[in-house]
């Protein structure tokens, strides 16, 4: 089975934006066993999106459109898939009730040209959309005398991704031969990736069987095992075998082998522990607590906090005495320490963390260079300081600093 | 003169890797006057790729195929396309001897295979690659009576982009007319796109040799028109005079119309003002922070402020009084307002912005559900707040309420 995956829009034609929910579906069509053979992307327009469309239909046994379902006269794709279908759209009045009651909700009133929203290609079953106007749509057609899927999605990221998880997901794994597939992540928190490599390659490459990816981004490296057999239990008990080994090696650097998120695992340690934390952010400016309150239900243990980016802030809200600034800096690891204590005290939790560093671009200096941060972590009893000097842009050295700050909650806990 | 351009490789039909070769060669192109019409992503597989040569070569002027240069099995690329074209390969002495030199110069011997990259199509010029191995291929064809360019070009970034530019765009400039472009993007803040839409299309549609895009993002519509004429003035005024109706119509929701993002609005409307600004949030648990900290310089004009998540914090960090809280609930517009004017005062800063709400999944009531969200921002004199009920999950709902207390502020100051 070989999928397409066809984005529409004109914009992802310009240098400005880019399809990415190509790479989530591609994942979950991997995880069927199925593999993607084409990736088009192609504007708002009619001649063209309908060529797409037939040489999509050429070519492969799955076809998702992802994008142009929306209101406007650019959003071609229910009338260009139908034309290279052959087959007519009705407007259903189901669907126009439901945009109506969504803008109800909303207390506004539905513009008019919603309505093209609830045209159906024929035979095309709807696929609801809880998160927005345009329903998706799925349809079963033939070629020769194998079977086509002709999926429509939206392109919104928050809208496909559920709608192509409920809806279309269940309904390919009913079509579908079925696979047995197991897969195990490995993530590794604050490990260079060629450090990562070199321990692991040696036992990866012992299971030929297993399929290894390496990925890298700021502050963390990913393992990703794959392995096919012929049952379920066959897979899964050679990913964990490996997984098993990996861990070893790794030890405490792996964070997370079932997904979770870096400030998930900190969100479960607090609470097995039963603890609270606050947060003292400077050059970050709010950064580890939007990661940290990204979790549903961080409440239980995130206080809150400070951003204390000008230096009286510091002192205001964290009580970082300002003799300590003015003799160190506000970028040293006295302060961080000072920050982490006193956010502690102040919020009353059970620990603290402080952040501050030069994020750049500019206000670097000889002593204190762009990409110097200082992370400290207090919990009442000792306080670990760790000082780095992150390379890349202002966001990356953000994001490498709250990574740091949370594997050392994270190892503070453990 | 549409392109296509086709990256080709395994790896960027996996859930890990993405071409983004293609935007900066869609820039370059633009600046010629072409449009990029479609582009592609083909494995290494001899019948996809050369069934999508065939299909660009059926639908494009000029084709880029990136990639699959390599001196592996797996680089199919000269062969294919060459297929697709019905002309023959020839290997050609000079590359080889080229890329022994290379292989002498690093003291490495030659490996036999890399003879495959001297594999010239018949009739193209070689385009030397002076970063790698594989030199590019520029062939001129005729598809009816219009001229066809198909080009060959290496995959890693660090050869592509030296070859595009110093090779193929010269080449490209001498075949093409030339071409007169201005372009304009204007960015709107939180009002729906279909009401955008219907605001703008009677305007945009009197524009027909203007091309208007939409774009919609949470929050933000974004207007792109592109405009060509005969000379660069002729061009820049259609934009400019589309771009004043269209400012003229939507009014103050027009945030910026030069690329700027709403958080560095804000900050240049602080700072034209000689003001500051203070914030304290709890259902976007920093976020606002580290939007507006995002901008490079904003320590200019942000103090900092508070993550005031659990309801203690309102009180010790933005002084709202407890009875507030106990008489209102956290989530209402009362207790944003205090925080607004509380962490305005305690920071000190012109402006205090304060935001309350649910964020979800869980914790919403009848009363204050999932994406009811109350944003204040105060200066001093008088205290705005917004009541909105977003949609969507978590992230989103976040997102939306640092867009709408942005705004707030940006309207404020204006």
């Amino acid at each position: 089975m070989i999928a397409e995956i066809i984005a529409i829009g004109s914009e992802l034609l310009t240098p400005h934006f880019q399809d990415t929910n190509s790479l989530y579906l591609t994942e979950k069509l991997n995880e069927l066993g199925v593999e993607v053979g084409f990736k088009t992307v192609v504007g708002d327009n009619r001649d063209h999106l309908t060529s797409a469309a037939r040489t999509a239909l050429r070519r492969a046994d799955i076809l998702i459109f992802m994008g142009g379902l929306g209101p406007t006269e650019d959003d071609l794709t229910r009338e260009c898939v139908a034309a290279a279908l052959g087959r007519d759209l009705h407007r259903d009045s189901e669907i126009i009730a439901e945009i109506y009651k969504r803008f109800a909700k909303m207390r506004r009133k539905m513009p008019e040209n919603n309505d093209r929203q609830a045209d159906i290609l024929d035979g095309a079953e709807v696929l609801p959309n809880a998160l927005g106007t345009a329903p998706g749509q799925w349809i079963e057609t033939e070629s020769g005398d194998q079977n086509q899927y002709v999926i429509l999605l939206p392109g919104p990221p928050h809208e496909i991704k559920p709608m192509f998880d409920e809806q279309v997901v269940p309904r390919l794994r009913a079509h579908l031969p079925q696979q047995f597939i197991a897969t195990r992540v490995l993530k590794v928190a604050m490990m260079p990736e060629s450090e990562c490599d070199q321990r692991v390659a040696p036992i990866y490459k012992r299971y030929a069987d297993v399929h290894t990816t390496i990925l890298a981004g700021a502050g963390e490296v990913q393992l990703r095992l794959t392995a096919r057999a012929e049952s379920q239990d066959a897979a899964q008990q050679r990913v964990d075998e490996l997984s098993g080994l990996l861990e070893d090696e790794l030890d405490d650097f792996v964070y997370s082998t079932a997904g979770e998120s870096l400030e998930q695992i900190v969100g479960y340690y607090l609470q097995m522990r039963g603890a609270t934390i606050a947060v003292a952010e400077s050059c970050t400016g709010g950064m580890l607590g939007e990661r940290i309150t990204k979790v549903s239900g961080s409440s239980r243990y995130f206080i809150g906090g400070a951003i204390v980016y000008d230096n009286e802030m510091k002192s205001l809200f964290a009580n970082v005495p300002p003799m300590l600034i003015a003799q160190h800096g506000a970028v040293s690891k006295e302060v961080a320490a000072a920050l982490a204590e006193g956010i502690r005290d102040e919020c009353r939790a059970s620990m603290g963390v402080g952040i501050t560093g030069v994020a750049g671009p500019t206000g670097g200096t000889e002593d204190k260079p762009v990409g110097l941060v200082y992370h400290a972590v207090s919990d009442g009893k000792r306080t670990n300081v760790v000082e780095r000097k992150f390379l890349g842009d202002r966001d990356r050295i953000r994001w490498w600093a709250t990574q740091q700050a949370l594997d050392m909650v994270r190892r503070m806990l453990m």
